[in-house]
């Protein structure tokens, strides 16, 4: 993910938009059209493409559509094109066979630059979303790099990713290979997702692996300090997304209307700015 | 999952065949029709139906199609409908919020009976999968249960699976907190992925949580061996499914042929009734 620094010097900005765009949430106005979620995810990417560095809409919230939630999704993909990085959330990871199977879907058939995974099945589930795709040197393009789960936003992280491992939790466990991964086969192009809800881990993580690249999911609606991440992003030099979903989409809004949206993006990228 | 105990007794079988079929790897004659993969599914599941206890399709099969894939994924497990077990095989695990939209996604939009699911992101990232469903009491149906992923069949596991925590692999740490959440909020409903690829492993965990329902992939072309697991599986009592995957759907065929995967499905039944 080299090619992601000189975006993101480019952009001038960190902010990510999460698209979790509920299909529930649409405004009247789009009711009744054909693929209502695609028009509307298309009017927001249109409002706030020059406010973001990268976008990443969640699988999840096409999947619950059926196959008009792939169309979607592929064209939303496709809209964005060059204009920003794309992260398709989906958290895949199975044994190589599949998961190779996974890397065609999202980044062959559909376009997306980079995919979240899970580690839990280790390193033959994430090498197939590398193989076989050289990135552009200049330019973004499909299956640029993946991020892996490190520490979650989510209560649930501590499940698992808090269990010590060596006197160290299981998820720096995680880090300290994607990094050896990155320093080998994965050549540089594996980041990590660390959650923005646990501000003090983060800068710990930021101090220990100051070059993987991050994602930072959590702020906003999951209550991450944006000044925290800020700061605790200060301490390395890796191209690290901060991503804001609901909200930027909703606020306090009951629907995403696209002009509300730009602003409160343009609020992020300003609060951003100031830290 | 009560009810699958009663199904697999019914069946006289643990035998679930893994849908992972191969686009490239088609019969000639389903070639230019409409929709191949979908038709070859169906007749296959036509074929098998009366010899398993469970269909697993892999969803990263028919997501490498789009849209089309999705669109054959949902007939199929339509088809199957009441007459065989469908879990669909997709390891997902997210944030409740995004956990729940997967849960809409296969359960209430496809009709999944089950799901397999990716610990990582703990107990959230679960939960939302059993809520809201109440599972049919003396049929199978949507969202009755989840299994999610413990020790997998894949070289990748030893990556983070087998790490120690407390002096257990981390895998066993899964599968203790499975147990409790069963004996909790789960209320029985989920299950264990426990490779076959490791059978000493598997009769530890079988003797260890005899009652856990267990879904066993990695016999044939990964390398598992049936005499083992079999073997294995005697040591408890919860309700356990074999899965096998390209050995019965290719065999040494370059394709699939739907009288071929029901020849080596049938002597696949066989060799279990025998164990």
């Amino acid at each position: 993910m080299q090619f992601l620094t000189t975006h993101l010097a480019r952009c001038g900005t960190r902010l990510c938009l999460g698209l979790d765009l509920d299909p529930e949430r649409i405004p009247d106005r789009y009711q009744g059209r054909s693929d209502p979620l695609g028009k509307l995810g298309a009017d927001i990417v249109e409002a706030t493409v020059d406010l973001v560095a990268a976008f990443k809409p969640n699988a999840a919230f096409y999947e619950q559509q059926g196959p008009a939630g792939w169309n979607s999704l592929t064209e939303l993909v496709a809209r964005i094109g060059q204009r920003a990085f794309v992260i398709v959330d989906a958290k895949r990871g199975d044994i190589g066979n599949t998961s190779a199977r996974y890397a065609r879907a999202f980044f062959d058939r559909m376009g997306a630059h980079a995919l979240t995974l899970a580690p839990y099945m280790g390193r033959d589930s994430v090498e197939p979303f590398l193989a076989g795709r050289i990135p552009p040197v200049d330019q973004l393009g499909p299956g640029m790099g993946a991020y892996v789960l490190a520490l979650t936003s989510n209560p649930g992280a501590a499940d698992f990713q808090l269990l010590q491992v060596d006197g160290r939790p299981l998820y720096w466990r995680v880090l300290e290979t994607l990094v050896r991964w990155n320093s080998g086969w994965a050549a540089g192009r594996l980041g990590a997702v660390v959650g923005a809800t646990r501000a003090e881990e983060l800068a710990a993580v930021r101090q220990a692996f100051p070059d993987l690249p991050l994602l930072i999911p959590g702020v906003g609606a999951q209550g991450g300090d944006l000044a925290a991440v800020q700061a605790a992003l200060q301490l390395g030099n890796g191209p690290a997304l901060i991503n804001v979903s609901r909200d930027v989409l909703y606020g306090r809004d009951l629907v995403a209307e696209p002009e509300a949206v730009r602003e409160r993006a343009r609020e992020y990228a300003r609060r951003l700015d100031l830290l």
